[in-house]
């Protein structure tokens, strides 16, 4: 049987003779992808968004669901939602498996393509597990909302497996290692010892919370790549006066369901590891059988656009397009912000026949918090902030670039409540989600 | 290898030669559990709560999680943040899966027992499908907190594929079919009308979402058995004028993926049959090996008591307790609450040498809401109350009724925005849960 193309676009252009307008398909509701959309909404084109989710989340502050900061209805919006009332928008939930770059189709995971004139490609980022021995199956990614629900729930059920049997204390059941001394293996091991020294030392009175323990694992000599050495070692200090183990120098070897073997012969017991040590270009890069580069992202020239097909843009996280200096940018969440606005914009001027302007990255500064009064700041002129002024901007600016009214007061109300009553909301098991063995730590899944 | 006994209540009366303080466990954080925790907290007993979540749901609003109307953390609590500061309080994460009644032991899927020294089980109701072939498998319940965030996946998910597959409209892809004219039915029927007309209209503006259609189907004469018939009548034209198909006299026969077959021959086309049909005493009272009355409650005295273990409790849905004139009570959360308090209350005077009172159930009277600006409230004096009075009545009541400050404000500032823009929050896909196969509506479990 022959399936009909989509609704939106196909069916009255062709019934009316008349020439139909462009389709611009993009894939991925990130930060590149949401704004590529927004930047088309008064272009005279129909835009296909398309994402195996039906939301946009706000990846900066997915490791406070996973640390049960914020309940992930939070930093989430439905992509109907951001577009609402954006004529020439719709949406498609599916999952790309694939793009025919010469029928101008994707190629989605029910057999069904979609065809476009100009196409998008923003599918993001996912864990690189780096070939490391049992670090895909045994440890804990954060990168969706499933994993941050994953990981919230697992957290909470090891301090009820202590609770109820302490002796499983000394056998790491309170041991939570990250791996990974960027942002978010910063955040996290902050936002921990703080669920742990805060909340949880109330919510089990029987049990000694103190006896927990959180290493933060980095193969680096210090945290925080590419902030100025004051600030890393400052976040460094921070972290260690908050009770953060930091193991500079170490990489993992080995993980297993109760411990991790790092390089060098340590041992640490522990149910859980945090992986935070890398991305990769979303697998959707690997089965376009294009140029690839480093981690995996795909080679563009500087319009984004892919060499031999001009009518196909890689932005975000995906995109290996490179600096004037031959740099490949940082997979952050500005730089896929900004390219998705520039894959836009080309679009727009090439209808319009005009010339493509290649892409240009505004750098404005980077930040991260190392948790309660404590963040760190680094200014594009190369000047830093830190402290409790740096947290007090980081929080601020965070509220302001999330996604709609209702998130932002949400986030607000969440954080000043916790801020006053050292308190937080959100700590549920969810159990339909993968469950963990009590006395073994063994997770059940696979 | 020996285990060893829970900490809290072991092991520091044993090692002092002291009498141990009487333990008391309560199985389940529902409405009766909670009650009866709470009575107990002054009382010189150790108090164990254990549940297979660490959370109490809010049950009367299940349903808005179900139909995108409030997040599920709006209406649940961590049991442990619940009794933050009561000291006799401790909580045990585990599924109970039978008492021994001789040894005073609770028996946990674990394999590892807890003695008690009073035992209140109220582990509430479970899904009743009354062997309705097809009804367990390819139905919705609306009884836990993933029943409900699954469901919400799911209707999303059937719009998304009508938006796709305009086709499946006809067979049923947006056809919403509702066993069960009792509260849970009515209002969600009310809520998922609501949902389409008010929401998903916005959201998909390239789909005639009016062409959705919200099917209740009831055994009895008439929606909301045991109020007044004034109240019955009105709820049923309510839901009509506001566009829910209301099949009274009918009965399912047969469920598949794609159809309800109803008795007398009647076929409804749909992919989600939500099953508010009937409620069952939890499973685990088919365990206990005591006898059993209607629905599977327990048989107690009136004093809610096993009649062969004094020291034996069951409060709430699983209980068969009866009135004086010898009806069993109602499986309502007014019902639930009084017992768990009678319970404790029994338990306290047990100890202190009197007599136990036998329990009377003071009727507060009931209220359902059926939508937007209309709900019915009947008092026990046996006046009514209609439309948008009794639907202010039973919004402040819920609110109030409500556990947990934060859960408070989350609600009133979810429903206030969503009472003045018609617009509603939480509406994710969370695809960790079961999926649908989106041409079939095919559910991929089991």
């Amino acid at each position: 049987m022959e399936t009909p193309p989509i609704r939106s676009v196909d069916a009255a252009p062709a019934a009316d003779g008349m020439k139909p307008r462009p389709r611009v398909v993009v894939v991925g509701t990130g930060h590149a992808g949401l704004e590529a959309v927004k930047a088309l909404r008064k272009a005279p084109m129909d835009v296909l968004l398309i994402d195996r989710n039906n939301y946009h989340k706000f990846q900066p502050l997915l490791y406070q669901v996973g640390t049960s900061g914020l309940p992930p209805g939070d930093i989430t919006q439905p992509a109907r939602h951001i577009f609402q009332g954006q004529e020439n928008f719709d949406f498609l939930l599916g999952k790309v498996v694939g793009v025919d770059f010469d029928k101008k189709q994707v190629l989605l995971n029910t057999g069904r393509p979609v065809w476009y004139d100009y196409l998008i490609l923003a599918a993001g980022a996912s864990t690189n597990y780096f070939g490391v021995e049992g670090a895909k199956r045994y440890s804990f990614p954060l990168k969706n909302v499933p994993d941050a629900i994953n990981l919230r729930s697992h957290v909470i059920g090891r301090f009820e497996a202590a609770n109820r049997h302490p002796g499983l204390i000394e056998k790491g059941v309170l041991t939570f290692a990250i791996v990974g001394g960027g942002a978010t293996g910063v955040e996290t091991a902050g936002a921990l010892v703080e669920l742990f020294d805060r909340v949880f030392e109330r919510d089990f009175p029987g049990l000694d919370v103190h006896r927990a323990r959180v290493v933060l694992i980095e193969m680096g000599n210090a945290l925080m790549a590419g902030y100025k050495p004051d600030l890393r070692a400052y976040t460094e200090k921070v972290l260690k006066k908050r009770g953060v183990e930091v193991r500079l120098n170490s990489a993992v070897e080995r993980v297993t369901p109760k411990a991790v073997y790092l390089k060098g012969g340590e041992v640490i017991e522990t149910h859980t590891l945090i992986w935070a040590a890398g991305v990769r270009a979303n697998p959707l890069a690997d089965e376009l059988h294009v140029e690839q580069t480093s981690g995996y992202r795909v080679v563009v020239d500087e319009h984004l656009r892919l060499p031999d097909y001009p009518e196909v843009f890689v932005a975000g996280d995906m995109s290996g397009a490179m600096d004037p200096e031959g740099e490949r940018y940082p997979q952050v969440a500005q730089v896929a912000i900004q390219q998705g606005i520039h894959a836009a914009e080309t679009i727009v001027r090439t209808e319009r026949g005009l010339p493509p302007e290649p892409f240009r990255y505004r750098d404005l500064g980077m930040m991260a918090t190392i948790g309660r009064n404590a963040a760190i700041v680094q200014f594009p002129s190369g000047r830093g902030l830190k402290g409790f002024i740096a947290w007090l901007a980081w929080a601020v600016l965070h509220v302001v670039k999330l996604t709609g009214f209702r998130n932002r007061l949400g986030v607000l109300l969440n954080w000043t409540y916790s801020y006053f009553t050292y308190d937080r909301g959100p700590r549920l098991i969810l159990t339909t989600f993968p469950e963990t063995d009590e006395i073994t730590g063994e997770r059940q899944r696979d």
